[in-house]
């Protein structure tokens, strides 16, 4: 017997159907025996239209009541599975993030957890109950509801999956596990049966959607047992799981196609010691999130600098970095035109040559590279957005992932 | 400087322009130099949605599920508010129900309030804010979201204004006040500059919509001073107050037609102590609200009892009553093709003849009368329900109420 965690995401509990059917699927796992705890989502696109609703209404967007508001579709989708748990059966009480014990800091949005006592839950497991937890919430030191951002939902259940040291946490989902690719850009990607913490979290940091990055680091950090899985067919999917050293590994486990990002390039930047920091300070403390950074060789005393951020944050970042070198001879363009793809694999750390395999890949096919970046198991490259799928599905072949 | 509790219903928020009036409107009311506490209702027909989504997911509908389910829809407009006072540079700040410090007992879906600890509501207006709190919801003792009931803003609104020692509550709503009948079946009917609370109640419990019967209720034991006003045009609307013996009364203030209940008839039930008694326990027991009760006089040791009760209570109340009189030459008969309509004025009890005046303005316009009930300052007649209209119509002219 054992316990597991179970989170289902929007598209699992988009309608009554499918919220009944997740009531089976639950029915099913206790007549194995198990003790299923579950945390939910909002229904379908619900929080798209809060935030839609949100901008109707308000320009100005307060953090404290944007959480409320927000945190009304997941608190809807926990007490509709309760009830259809109810008609089933199964015995269940919904908490929501406050009821359930999740503290966080009042980091309004984008809230932190500090500290969970989930003693409710525990009593309810303990009475033979399924506890459903609204996803992506909890309550601030202030008393206040707070979220805990996008993709909160899996930061909650792997959050209380280590808190309540469940045996495994499933995370529910559209698609059927991890994938060597997106199946919608190669067909014949593979679903890989097990993965490790250091590779998804680097493929999730390029672009790879499912689960939330943020709650792979919390699994990596406490060890806890990640299951990314289907809610539709029930089929088994990805364990997500410590890297076995002992493990014959791929070289490269995945390629992870991205278009979210837009590029920034400030060209004629002084080539001083502290311009270049001073800059990517201003840009942090504007709350730009930068990643893949390029700084070209120094001509005649100036360089250009090129950067990535997400697509809705170049404008702010480009009119950040103008306003630092107003009166200077730097100029700034922006480039949304740009895609990634970006090689994953914790083989890579001991098979030099993989990077030189990816270039000459990427040229045979005609695609030019703008901005490379690595970590000791991942390398990205910038190309054009209308390359991103093409190089994809190269890549894809030429390390034989299919 | 008064401090003033303002209700606004449903279709006063319906939609993102409607909330920015009101925001508008609180503005106003600020610049005069009024504090203000909002409550606030679920925007248009969401609580009508989330009870159809509860109906296409479950069954059995548990209590405490339904709660967070339909309290989520006053969270939701609540927090927009709070955003749009934002934009208008009105400092607010919303509070859930419990939040609020609205303690319920454990009902639910019909919870009572036991206790209000405004503590956060009456910091937020000593700090220069609009305290915005969620209507019609409350947390019970297990520390459970609690619904106070359909149309319990109203009531959320006056139990504030009364342990908040406000100077008065205005209930904003999409009509502009109380009026001498429904404008919808009589356009000569006359929007009353005041009304007392005895005759409101009467109003309410007899098919007057608006406010909710419950809130009147508790307005009068604690002598809060009502404003039934309209959030469309913002006239002033309908005072309750207090009966003002010196003040020259009209015999009959309103007329009020109903067509929310059926008829019960029980033919042959035996004329012995006990048996009607037993009957109405059971009906109370099942829940049914029974309204209006007539019993004909007895001939052969039996009678015939009929009462009224809302229509979608007819059909269990009927199957009880059958269940309870099986064996027996009990006929039992549902009829929900009825309506009521009443006189409401607190004239009335030093006025004898109204009542004869009542019934012969029916008989000339040849509506027959099926049911009779009174109270000192109330008459009701049951008549066919395509009745109802005329009746209203005709009344109210006689009373020269227009």
């Amino acid at each position: 017997m054992a316990l597991v965690v179970q989170k289902f995401g929007g598209t699992s509990v988009a309608d009554a159907d499918r919220i009944r059917e997740v009531a089976d699927h639950v029915a099913r796992c206790r007549r194995r025996g198990d003790d299923v705890v579950l945390v939910v989502s909002a229904m379908g696109k619900e929080t798209d239209e809060l935030l839609r609703l949100a901008d109707r209404v308000s320009k100005t967007h307060p953090g404290r009541e944007m959480d409320l508001l927000i945190t009304a579709g997941e608190r809807k989708a926990c007490a509709l599975v309760a009830m259809a748990l109810h008609d089933v059966d199964v015995p269940s009480a919904s908490f929501t993030g406050s009821q359930a014990g999740f503290i966080t800091d009042t980091n309004h949005r984008n809230a932190k957890i500090l500290e969970i006592n989930p003693h409710r839950v525990k009593e309810a497991i303990a009475e033979g109950m399924v506890p459903i937890v609204a996803g992506s919430q909890g309550v601030s030191a202030d008393k206040d509801v707070t979220f805990l951002g996008r993709g909160g939902s899996d930061t909650t259940a792997v959050a209380l999956a280590s808190v309540l040291e469940a045996d495994a946490c499933e995370l529910y989902t559209d698609v059927s596990g991890v994938f060597t690719t997106d199946p919608r850009v190669v067909p014949t990607a593979r679903k890989m049966p097990t993965i490790s913490f250091d590779e998804l979290l680097e493929m999730t940091a390029v672009g790879c959607p499912k689960p939330a990055m943020r709650s792979v680091e919390v699994a990596r950090t406490y060890r806890v047992p990640l299951h990314v899985r289907s809610a539709f067919t029930w089929e088994p999917g990805t364990w997500v799981v410590e890297e076995d050293p002992e493990m014959e590994q791929a070289v490269v486990s995945a390629v992870v196609p991205d278009t979210s990002e837009a590029k920034v390039t400030v060209c004629g930047v002084p080539d001083e010691p502290g311009i270049a920091a001073g800059m990517f300070r201003a840009l942090a403390d504007a709350g730009v999130n930068v990643d893949m950074i390029v700084q070209n060789v120094s001509e005649d005393g100036v360089t250009d600098i090129s950067f990535t951020c997400p697509k809705d944050e170049a404008g702010s970042a480009a009119s950040i970095t103008e306003g630092r070198f107003a009166g200077s001879d730097c100029t700034v363009m922006t480039d949304d035109s740009i895609g990634r793809v970006s090689l994953v694999g914790a083989g890579m750390k001991s098979n030099p040559g993989v990077a030189a395999t990816m270039f000459e890949t990427l040229a045979t096919a005609d695609i030019n590279i703008e901005m490379i970046s690595t970590s000791a198991i991942r390398i990205s490259c910038v190309v054009r957005a209308d390359d991103v799928d093409r190089a994809t599905q190269v890549l894809h072949d030429a390390f034989a992932l299919g």
